[in-house]
């Protein structure tokens, strides 16, 4: 027994080292602001809100979907940005080195667990981002669907930041949003088409 | 139709609410701080962080459990410190008035879902509470393994904020940690202890 009493516990080791490289999601700045307006989210505090929207919100899903799964995923979803940052939606941004740059991360961060563990974890990561299975279109949907509803209560938020007008704003998120939660794009889409009417 | 277009949606109504609602949770400031030490960790990333670490750690739990409701349970079980606020673990808190301050918030804000969902939530939350189903336990010990943690990657955390000792530690965070969790906290023992044992 080595003299501090640490037992070899090579796996528990390893998915602490992954859990506090965790941590740093808390780090990474979003442009949605929280419902305040007060401050900018992090991609932390922002996989928590949507997991719960997840669980919440779970019953208006277009397709027969796996709520666990979803929040799982939700979970996972934005790991990657500890390395590759956040794309901001109305942002320019270049979409293959963003997908290079989170493949890379992906490698790195799931890479520090237990290989069968990592694998696992990181094949619920890839269908998140593949967007074919109910659970992911769900999800992705409800990570589009957030940022306008924080938007709304911060009186205009990263659409006043980005000059987002409401053409813009259906062009991009109406697709999006629709794919996987119609039902939650038809609830949206008035009180959206509302707020930018009153602001203008 | 309403001139705006809305349709009646009284229970995907209440949900949103109630979903924005707990986007307070991300101004709820905690005694811990992140890991690099910069600043407090909120309640909001704090949930995510817990419910990854159920993700990751579940295997390691001491009874059998289902991983997916110990993630629900981290999800909801800090939502009534919107009203109630954090309790910091080595802070002096008068335990009967915490715990009426968090059934009210939990009416509140249970409260303000459809009736059954409502009832289902608040439910888990109570389990949580409880501190008595193996996924409880395990909940619960996870709710307390995080902390001390980022205390040892921020050089001591709120340990130094708080004047904490090792004895007080080991009192107060050994039977927390160890009821639902004895590898995590046979893991975590040592290195606290070399933590406290450089610092003298
Ligand atoms: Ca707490």
């Amino acid at each position: 027994m080595p003299p501090d009493d640490r037992a070899a516990t090579p796996r528990l080791d390893a998915q602490m080292v992954f859990l506090m490289e965790a941590d740093r999601l808390k780090s990474v700045s979003r442009a949605t602001r929280i419902h305040d307006g007060s401050r900018f989210e992090n991609s932390a505090e922002h996989s928590w809100h949507i997991a719960l929207f997840a669980l919440v919100l779970g019953e208006h899903a277009e397709d027969e979907i796996d709520t666990d799964r979803v929040i799982r995923m939700l979970l996972l979803h934005d790991l990657v940005e500890i390395d590759a940052g956040d794309a901001p939606v109305f942002g320019a941004v270049d979409a293959a080195a963003v997908e290079a740059a989170e493949q890379a991360a992906a490698e790195r961060l799931f890479g520090m667990l237990p290989a069968d563990q990592g694998a696992a974890l990181r094949a619920i990561w890839e269908e998140f981002e593949a967007n074919e299975t109910p659970e992911a279109r769900f999800a992705k949907s409800l990570d589009r669907f957030q940022p306008p509803n924080l938007n709304l209560a911060a009186g205009g938020g990263s659409w006043t930041d980005y000059g987002v007008t409401q053409d813009v704003f259906e062009a991009k998120m109406a697709p999006k949003i629709a794919r996987g939660a119609p039902k939650l794009w038809h609830w949206l889409r008035p009180r959206v088409a509302a707020f930018f009417s009153a602001a203008r």
